[in-house]
């Protein structure tokens, strides 16, 4: 399993008057990392994007275990869960860096569309892109970081 | 079972390149809805935050069935799931104004705390706010809107 | 001069840890003002872009005088400064509710382009729509709510 | 002068349905930029708030003259134009990587206050603070970054 971190210095705008990160804001840096995930393994979702590819969020998961604060270091582990033709799971784990405890963990799952946002065959439509995935997915017990 | 019908129009910010709106708003929409199920009901966050109580988000959940566009008018329809002395789970449908089926559903759980973000028990801190928490959330297979 | 009245209640994801309304959410709100000025007119603005227009801002001012904070309802005052060939200027106030002070004041400058962002002359290219804005922007001394 | 330079990858979240930037995110990037210049000096704003020093924005000015698109390297040039015991003014000029010309150029103007956003002297309150930030705007023809 392949696995990504992307870090974050935290904005004041994403502050809310609890004083800590607004919990809307998970959901965006998962997405930074996701975008980073896919730019680590030598490609672009920039570029998938404009090859008629789209990944539609289907489905949303956070479990909010800790806080953030403004100008907090935020690291973001991103790897691929699982890939179908159809399908792609990522998942998440935030850190304040240095930390060993995740202050928030998730999950995305996604659909391949076209750019009319119908569902596609990934493995027809851009199979290298599908096996890719695949082999980022496969976990043999060992994590590498990329 | 109560439920809140709250009146959202899609901003133009909310919107993302493919031109629907972003997946990161439909938990700010659910915030609204539950702020005004909370209101419909007599009591008002601002009030609790001012008395000390706060409910951060421990998790959230989003289905998204379909997707909303610019100037939409939306219909976030919100319920209270279950309470505990220590939580609250609220649950929200999103529909298209004048629409059948939902285009997102979600659910989130908060915990009560103090100001210090630290854990209470409702039952003891706000009895009346448990109670109606409690009233609110009873299903006896009929909906009721507020 | 036209002027129309836009309701927002203050969402908690608008807010920072200062307790008020983050500086950044009034552009979003003299958007959203915007959009129900261009409604309240009988046109709509996601029509527009349909018929191949944009309005993409290349000047915002605000000046701040006071806050906002969670729950209050506020309402956005739109109108159109000054409308030509190629550009339109818009400029908001925003108040709470049953309040006479403005607690924000604005301008938002816009270029008429088509969907490549290229600038159009819109006399030439919808003369009802500048002949509208043309209209509304006409100041002979009195007020008119829309 | 004192100039920082503040790197921002586009989020999704952050384009718009005319696929680009939307307009509302530059202010959040000038902020990001100035955290940055304020920490680059050695200094905190995180820890200015916890010793009881405000800046609550009063002014914004942001001129759009390009686009910035998902997963464009983004330079946030800030530095500070003006200081007064009652105020300090910070410019932006927000780049694509590697271009020489800007996208968007900015200021901020902002209220030295309490915690509780009365205005304060801040020569009074901090004066190091004060002749750190009275230093660096001086501009003696010769741009300096840090």
């Amino acid at each position: 399993m392949f696995v990504s971190e992307t870090k974050i210095t935290v904005r004041y705008a994403e502050t809310d008057q609890m004083g800590i990160v607004h919990h809307s804001n998970y959901p965006i840096w998962f997405e930074a990392g996701r975008t980073d995930f896919i730019k680590k393994l030598g490609m672009s979702y920039s570029d998938m994007e404009k090859k008629g590819i789209m990944l539609p969020v289907i489905e949303l998961k956070c479990i909010y275990k800790g806080s953030a604060e403004y100008e907090d270091e935020i690291i973001v582990r991103t790897s691929v869960k699982d890939v179908t033709y159809t399908r792609i799971a990522f998942s998440y784990e935030v850190f304040k860096q240095g930390r060993k405890d995740s202050i928030t963990i998730g999950e995305t799952i996604h659909v391949w569309t076209d750019t009319n946002i119908k569902p596609v065959n990934i493995k027809k439509r851009m199979p290298e892109v599908y096996e890719l995935m695949k082999k980022v997915a496969e976990n043999n017990g060992k994590q590498r970081n990329i």
